[in-house]
C-alpha cells in the first residue's frame, strides 16, 4: 500500500518481476478490496500471488516512533513480520522509509556484530556500477559504523556483484590523510590497519562516486543523502537543458529526430528506475526500500534486487565476515578511543 | 605562480578580464623572468600591470600549518599582503585553497562578527543561479557558523546579484523539522526566530540545489564540498555517456552534426569555466579562489568575480547585516546551548 501509486504499481511490478524470477510467489499485504480486481485481471501473477488483507497502512508522513506505537499490526508491520516468521523470504515496500526503517529494526534486528543498518544502492559511473551507502538511514555515524558499512558494501559487491576483489573508499572532502573529520580519520586508521580481505584504498573525493575509482563508497547518511539526491538533481538539470537545447532551431529538431535512437539508449542507462530498489544492510532479514515515486518496471527492479540478496546468502555473508571484524578492528577502535 | 598551468593562464586571463573592465590594473606576484616575456607580448595588458617579483611560491601540496610558518613572503602570501596594505582592493589566486584561506584568515583577519569564513560559489540552476556555501572551509560547522553563513550568502545574492529579497535554505536530508542533527536544528531554529530581514525558507535537499528552489543555500564544509563534486561529477558522466551515445550510430553523428550549435549553447550553459571564481566570504578583504586547472577564460571569470564583490561594498554589508545579527541571533543561540 506505499509509495505514490499504490497498489497499482506494486501489482503490475510484480507481474513484471515474473518476467526474470518465474517461480515467485507473493504474499500481498493491503487493502483486499483494491488488491483483488488487480490480481484478477492478471492471471499468471494471480497463481503466484496471495492476499493477506490488512486495513491499517503507514501513512507516507508518520513519525517513525508514532509507527513503531501504533504501526505493527499495518500492511508494512505485518509483511516485515512474514520475513522475521520465515514465511517471505524478503520484504519490498515502496512507502514511508523512516518507518520500514524503524520497524524493521524492531522486528527483524540487526545482524549480530552491526549496530546500525545502513540503506545501500547501486550507482552508475564511467566504469561499472558501485554499492554506495550509507544513503540516509543514520545521520550521525561514529567510527564503527563506517567500518561496519564497508563491511558491508564490500561483502554486497562481492557476493552481489560478483566482483573479485572489490575496492573500497571512504568519501572525504580530499584525499589526504589529514583532510576531514576525526570521525572519518579513527575509520580509515582501522581499516587501513585492519587485516581483513578488504582492499582498502583509503579517502575519495564526490567526483570519484561517478568516475568509478572504488566498487564500494561509504559514507554517513546525511552526506549520503545530500550526495545522492543532488546526483539525481543534476541528471534532471542536464537532460532539462539538452530537451531545451533540441527544441531551440528548426536543425537541432532535426538533429534530435537523428539521434533519438541514441539518446534513448542513454536515458535508459542512466534511468533512475534501473537503480530503483534500495538494500537495507545490516537487518537480520532482507528489507528492499522503492522510491515511492516509481513505475511498474522500477518496482520489479527492486524485487529484482530482492531476489538476489536472497539467492547470494548476503546476510549470512555479512554476518561471516562480521564476525571477524569484531575480533579485530572493533577492539582496535575502541583501544585507540580509550 | 598558482594553479596548474602558471603564470600562462594567470596572464591570459587577466588579459582577457580587460574586456569587461578596461579600467583594471594588476600587481602580478611572482617569478619576473617567467612572467616579464608574456606581458610584453600584450601590450594593453602591459601597460596596466606590474610585476612584483616574488621568487618564493606556495607549493600545491603544502600544509597550511606550513604555509602559515614559511609562506608569508611567498607571491601568494605577499599577493594577500597587498590587499591588507590597500594597494591592491583583492586577490585573485589559482594556488592552493588551504593555503590561501589559512594565510588570508592571517593577514586578512575575519570581519567582526564572523568566526570563520566559508567558501562560495554561483551554481547553476532551473531556475536562476543561486549562491552555495560553505564548499570547504570548514569541515565541522556549529550552528553559530551556520547562522553566519546564512547571513554572508543572503547579502551576496542582494547586492552582487541583486536579487530583491534573496530566498534561504538549510541543507538537508529532509525538509520535516525533526530531520538531520542538533546542529543545523539549532540553526534553523535560530534563523526561524530571528527578526533579520532574511527570507528563510527552513530545510531544502540536495535536488532543491539544482531545482533553485532557494537563492542560497547554507550547509557545512564537508557537505558542501561533496555535493559540489558530485555534482561536477555527475555533469561529467551525464557528458561522457552523450558523448557515447552520439558515436553509436551513423543517424546519430549526422544528428550531432545538425544539433552541434544547440549542442554548444547546452555546453556553455553549464561551462564550469562560467562559475569558476570560488568567494572566500567572510574576510577582511576580498579573496577569489580561481579553480587549479581553469584556462584563460575561467581565470578572467575569477577575477570578474574579484571586481563585483569590491564595486558592491560587499564585506561592507556583510559587517553591517552581522552587527545586527551578533545583537540577537547570536545571543539566542548561546542562550538556547546553555
Amino acid at each position: 500500500m506505499g509509495g505514490d501509486h499504490a497498489p497499482q504499481v506494486v501489482i503490475a511490478g510484480a507481474d513484471m518481476a515474473r518476467a526474470r524470477h518465474a517461480d515467485l510467489h507473493f504474499l500481498l499485504f493491503g487493502d483486499e478490496a483494491a488488491i483483488a480486481p488487480l490480481i484478477k485481471a492478471r492471471a499468471g501473477l494471480e497463481r503466484q500471488a496471495e492476499i493477506v488483507h490488512t486495513p491499517d497502512r503507514v501513512e507516507p508522513d508518520a513519525k517513525p516512533s508514532q509507527v513503531l506505537r501504533h504501526g505493527r499490526k499495518s500492511s508494512m508491520g505485518l509483511a516485515i513480520e512474514a520475513v522475521k516468521e520465515g514465511r517471505a523470504a524478503a520484504v519490498v515496500s515502496a512507502g514511508n522509509t523512516g518507518a520500514l526503517m524503524a520497524l524493521s529494526k524492531f522486528v527483524l534486528k540487526t545482524l549480530p556484530g552491526i549496530e546500525r543498518p545502513a540503506i545501500g544502492s547501486l550507482m552508475p559511473t564511467r566504469r561499472r556500477e558501485i554499492v554506495f551507502l550509507d544513503l540516509g538511514a543514520n545521520a550521525e555515524c561514529d567510527a564503527e559504523n563506517l567500518v561496519q558499512f564497508a563491511v558491508m558494501g564490500e561483502v554486497f559487491a562481492r557476493e552481489v556483484l560478483g566482483i573479485d576483489k572489490p575496492t573500497v573508499g571512504l568519501l572525504n572532502i580530499g584525499t589526504e590523510d589529514l583532510k576531514g573529520n576525526d570521525t572519518i580519520r579513527q575509520a580509515a586508521a582501522a581499516l587501513r590497519e585492519s587485516s581483513l580481505p578488504i582492499e582498502f584504498r583509503g579517502f575519495v573525493e564526490g567526483t570519484d562516486l561517478t568516475n568509478g575509482t572504488t566498487d564500494v563508497v561509504v559514507t554517513d547518511g546525511f552526506t549520503g543523502n545530500v550526495a545522492l539526491k543532488v546526483a539525481e538533481g543534476t541528471a534532471g538539470l542536464y537532460t532539462h537543458f539538452l530537451r531545451q537545447a533540441f527544441k531551440s532551431s528548426f536543425l537541432s529538431r532535426i538533429g534530435y529526430l537523428l539521434s533519438r535512437g541514441a539518446l534513448n539508449t542513454l536515458r535508459q542507462r542512466l534511468d533512475p528506475r534501473r537503480y530503483n530498489g534500495a538494500m537495507f544492510l545490516g537487518l537480520n532479514g532482507v528489507v528492499i526500500k522503492s522510491h515511492g515515486g516509481t513505475d511498474a518496471l522500477g518496482f520489479a527492479n527492486a524485487i529484482n534486487v530482492a531476489v538476489d540478496l536472497v539467492q547470494q546468502g548476503t546476510n549470512q555473508r555479512i554476518t561471516a565476515e562480521l564476525g571477524k571484524l569484531e575480533d579485530e578492528v572493533i577492539r582496535g577502535l575502541k583501544a585507540r578511543a580509550s
